[in-house]
């Protein structure tokens, strides 16, 4: 870990903060944030905590043009005895390294973005609420800065880091969310950049979601983009099946989000001694274990909500009702453990979280 | 046309103008820009021409985190009698229509755009210029503006039009590129967003364009993302082959932009009485036709280049040279004859150009 203390000007203006019991996902935001620069003579330089305030950019910068852009989310917890918590922090910036890698954006030093993070979260500590089902969600991103109409990778960026206060992402919580699935529209496709975090992968899901909003459905289910038969994700969410007893989701291939929650589930479902398979999963099979009953709980995993139950299934003119629409056992085993671990009240026997002092 | 009159603010600080013949693309811009604002409650306001400033956004505005973002590329040439002519910005706005539904913003009035651009160019007429090559590239675009981290349509937006004064796209000019074709990354597929001038589509562009640049090819030649065979663009240009005497292009499948260039020369092409045929083309039959000496000619289409003639092609292994790696007869009619019509030296007889008083 290097030791560098980053140049900090604090605000002077404090803003109040929010009540606990009212917050929403992603609307306030601290009084403070961190930016580092890139240009192609320094590298990354310029690192400092600087007052919250409005970014200034020529209309010209790349990123309103070309989308060349990547982000990161995560959360920060504090503990009843005052502690606060990271998860897996360092698993955020090597995926953001990854998307960076895909985008043409130079890398980060992992270790100087942690620290950043660290010092930032310690000025900001006293954001962090404490109700339950709060916490302060983390959004580091990069966008490419230079004045420039042309197709190709930017010569500056810049980094930024930026945290808000949170509840629940869902209004439903942690109760079952319904959703259908998508036959028209595509999220991502092998040889895109489904794999990676940057916003074009996001404005190409809104028209979907409008669609499914249309008819009631919360979340679209998305399948792969060359055969429409493969399940991918929900949401912006990865997404578990327990079928006939084992537990399955949709291999890494290329479209589809690594993330972090998922890698947490299918570590702790191993560590329980469930079946677990990372594997193609068609939407025909999902739908033929319904129908014959088998088809025993249906999840999502992500940052934002944690796990996301599916109690509803739009498919074909039909929907089906999973695990009679109510939270299955192992969404919620799940659930209860990521969420204790990240609030320091169960052991954390893998080692997930980090303390910052 | 709508007869409004737009506020004005003048700029206080001109800008010492390039001088035309070391001009670039893309890196100058004029004095003023166009700016219009929206927001759900009062739909889109605000309509002024102000001095080109830099843009101050919230750090959590959306366009920074989920890549909602639309924009054109056009052009303004003046002719030897002094008269401003646009050539065709209607599509533009038509088809910035069009990227706004696939990407959940909110229309434009067509003819306030138009209006907007037209006032504009008024005020930034000393700004084209006038050397052989040149132009004044306009760029229209929008952005997301809300400030605000969840995936979901933004409800405030701004539309800019800023103005630069260009020479040519390419540094080889009309002179024909080498292109590689791409296998492994892809572009734009069916149910994406490739029919949306779009940023995460070029986002998604880089990595190959940058390969193939490190082979010493300029452009990729983009495959479908769905089998892989058919080809869709090159670069970020439309593509015409001329195979055995019949002039083909890939038809528009959803995956492809619609290109004004694209339409222009196929209207000239069937006034002229070639046979012109949209149809899916395939890879395999491109390079069989060039193995046969049926090949007579390829070249992309866009404003930025208009024409570009393609020299070289490489697949699996091998660089093929399409017309001796000369720029072909169909090619430089085309070329000769939009240029000739953009700059008011030939006569317009599609009604394609604009006069801006
Ligand atoms: C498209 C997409 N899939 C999956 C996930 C889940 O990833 P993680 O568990 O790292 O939050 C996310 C991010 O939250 C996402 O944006
Ligand atoms: C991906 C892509 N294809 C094709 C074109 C050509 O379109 P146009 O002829 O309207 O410039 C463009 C834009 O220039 C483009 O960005």
């Amino acid at each position: 870990m290097k030791q560098q203390t980053f140049a900090f000007t604090r605000s002077e203006n404090l803003k109040q903060k929010p009540d606990a019991s009212t917050l929403q996902f992603g609307k306030v935001f601290t009084d403070h944030m961190f930016t580092m620069d890139y240009t192609a003579e320094t590298g990354w330089h310029d690192p400092q905590i600087v007052p919250y305030a409005p970014l200034e950019l020529d209309p010209a910068a790349m990123c309103f043009h070309y989308g060349q852009t990547v982000f990161e989310g995560l959360k920060a917890y504090v503990t009843k005895e005052g502690k606060v918590l990271l998860f897996r922090p360092d698993k955020n910036f090597e995926r953001l390294n990854r998307s960076n890698d895909r985008l043409c954006i130079p890398r980060l030093d992992e270790e100087v973005a942690l620290e950043a993070l660290r010092q930032l979260i310690s000025v900001e500590k006293d954001w962090i609420p404490t109700a339950e089902g709060t916490s302060l969600y983390i959004r580091p991103f990069i966008i490419s800065t230079e004045p420039f109409l042309g197709v190709a990778a930017s010569i500056s960026y810049k980094f930024i880091i930026i945290l808000s206060p949170v509840g629940a992402y869902y209004k439903e919580g942690i109760n079952p969310v319904s959703i259908a699935v998508e036959n028209d529209y595509v999220r991502a496709v092998k040889g895109g950049t489904g794999d990676a975090k940057t916003g074009g992968n996001y404005a190409a899901s809104l028209k979907a979601q409008e669609v499914a909003a249309a008819s009631g459905f919360s979340q679209v289910l998305w399948l792969d983009g060359v055969e429409k038969k493969y399940i991918e994700e929900v949401g912006s969410m990865n997404v578990f099946f327990k079928i006939d007893g084992e537990i399955v989701t949709p291999q890494l291939n290329g479209s589809i989000l690594q993330g972090v929650t998922r890698d947490s589930v299918l570590q702790l479902l191993k560590h329980w001694g469930y079946p677990v398979t990372e594997r193609r999963v068609s939407i025909a099979e999902v739908v033929q274990a319904q129908k014959e009953g088998k088809l025993e709980e249906a999840f999502g995993t992500g940052t934002a909500a944690v796990i996301s139950p599916v109690g509803k299934l739009f498919y074909e003119g039909e929907t089906y009702e999973i695990n009679n629409g109510v939270t299955g056992e192992v969404a919620k085993r799940v659930y209860d453990t990521i969420v204790g671990i990240q609030k320091g009240e169960l052991e954390d026997t893998f080692g997930w979280t980090i303390e910052v002092n």
